[in-house]
C-alpha cells in the first residue's frame, strides 16, 4: 500500500490545482500560529523567501506530528505564499477596505509572489521548495476597482495580493513572469516530481 | 450599448478561462475547413507562425461574416493552435491509438505550441496576437501512459498535444516556458488588453 498524500491547507485552490492533476490525496489543515512565526522572523531580519519556506514547514509539520501520534505515516504537504512589494512584505488583508487600499498602492507596479512548499513525513521536513513570480498590477481605473471588489466580495481577504488570478483577478494584470501553478500558490510540477520519486502517484 | 463578444470557438477550455475571468461573450462556432487552409499553407512553405493566425483569423472571420450578414456587429474571437516537434506540424491525433503513439513520440523531448489570436469585427481583422510557449514532456512509463489515457478516454484527441494540461495532463511533463493561459489556447491577458482598449470591457 502506498503512503497516503495529504494537504495540510484550507485553501480551495490548492485542492482544485491538486484535483485537476488527478492526485488522490486527503486535505487536513490545522492551525499554525503565521503571525507569531512571520513577526518573530521579520524582527531577527529573515528575509521573505525563508519566511514563505518557515510557514509552509510549519503548516506540514503541524499536520505531520499529530498524525505521527496517531501511529498514521502519510506525505503532508504545506505550502505558505508571501507578497512583496517594495521591499515590504504583506499578509492578507483583512477585510475589503485593506483589499482596495491595498490594490491602490499595488497599481501600476510590480510585485512579486514568493511560494514556499514543504513535504513533511514522519513528523519531519523530507523535501522543500521555493518558487518566485513576478506580476505587473495595470493603471486600473476607481470604476473598475469598485466593480471588481463588488464581485468578488470576501474572496478578495483569502489570498495575500486580493486577488484570485485564476478568476476576475487577472483583469488587474498587464504582465505576469513565472510558473501559473506557482502564482496560484502551489508549484505543481516539482511536486509531481517529488511525489513520483517517492513512489506514491505513478510514474 | 458596447459592442458584444463573441468567442468563435468550441473548445471548452477557451470558455471557461474568458468565463473565469469574468467576461461577459456568447460563443458561436462555425465550421471552417482547417484541413485545406493548413495543406494548402504547407503546400506553400507557410512556417507554423503564419497556420496558426490564418486559421484564427479564418475562424474569426467566418462568423464575422455571417454576423455582417445578419447585420450584427460584434466583436469575434478567433483562436488557432498548433504543435511543432522537431521542426514537424501535427495536428489533434484522430483517435486513442494515435494519441498513444503520439505521446510516446513526444516523451523525452521538448515540444512548442504556437497559437493564433485574432479578433474580427465587421468581416475584417481588427486585432492579432501570437504565442508561443515550450514544454518538456518527461520519460513516463506505459504503464502510466495507459493509465493516463483510460482516464482521459476521447479528451485526448481534442487537443494537438494529446493533453489537457490544466488536467491530469500535467503529470506528462518535467517542466514548461511560457504563459499558463497560451499553453491552453488563449492568451488571456493580451487579450483583455485589447479588449480595455476598445471599451467592451471596463478598463
Amino acid at each position: 500500500m502506498t503512503t497516503p498524500i495529504i494537504l495540510a491547507s484550507g485553501s480551495a485552490i490548492r485542492r482544485e490545482i491538486m484535483e485537476g492533476a488527478g492526485l488522490d490525496f486527503d486535505v487536513l489543515s490545522k492551525p499554525v500560529d503565521e503571525a507569531a512565526i512571520k513577526h518573530a522572523m521579520l524582527d531577527d531580519g529573515a528575509r521573505p523567501r525563508e519566511i514563505a519556506d518557515a510557514l509552509a514547514e510549519a503548516k506540514a509539520l503541524r499536520v505531520s506530528r499529530f498524525l505521527e501520534s496517531q501511529g498514521r505515516r502519510a506525505l503532508v504537504i504545506g505550502a505558505d505564499q508571501v507578497m512583496v512589494m517594495d521591499g515590504t512584505l504583506f499578509d492578507k488583508p483583512v477585510d475589503r477596505a485593506e483589499a482596495r487600499a491595498r490594490l491602490l498602492s499595488m497599481r501600476g507596479k510590480r510585485h512579486e509572489l514568493i511560494g514556499g512548499l514543504v513535504v513533511a513525513e514522519g513528523g519531519a521536513p523530507v523535501w522543500r521548495h521555493m518558487s518566485e513570480t513576478k506580476l505587473w498590477v495595470r493603471e486600473f481605473s476607481e470604476d473598475f476597482l469598485d466593480a471588481y471588489l463588488e464581485r468578488e466580495g470576501d474572496l478578495v481577504t483569502r489570498s495575500v495580493g486580493a486577488y484570485r488570478f485564476e478568476g476576475p483577478g487577472a483583469q488587474l494584470f498587464s504582465k505576469v513572469e513565472g510558473d501559473f501553478f506557482s502564482i496560484l500558490g502551489l508549484a505543481l510540477l516539482p511536486l509531481l516530481d517529488y511525489l513520483r520519486t517517492r513512489g506514491v502517484i505513478p510514474s
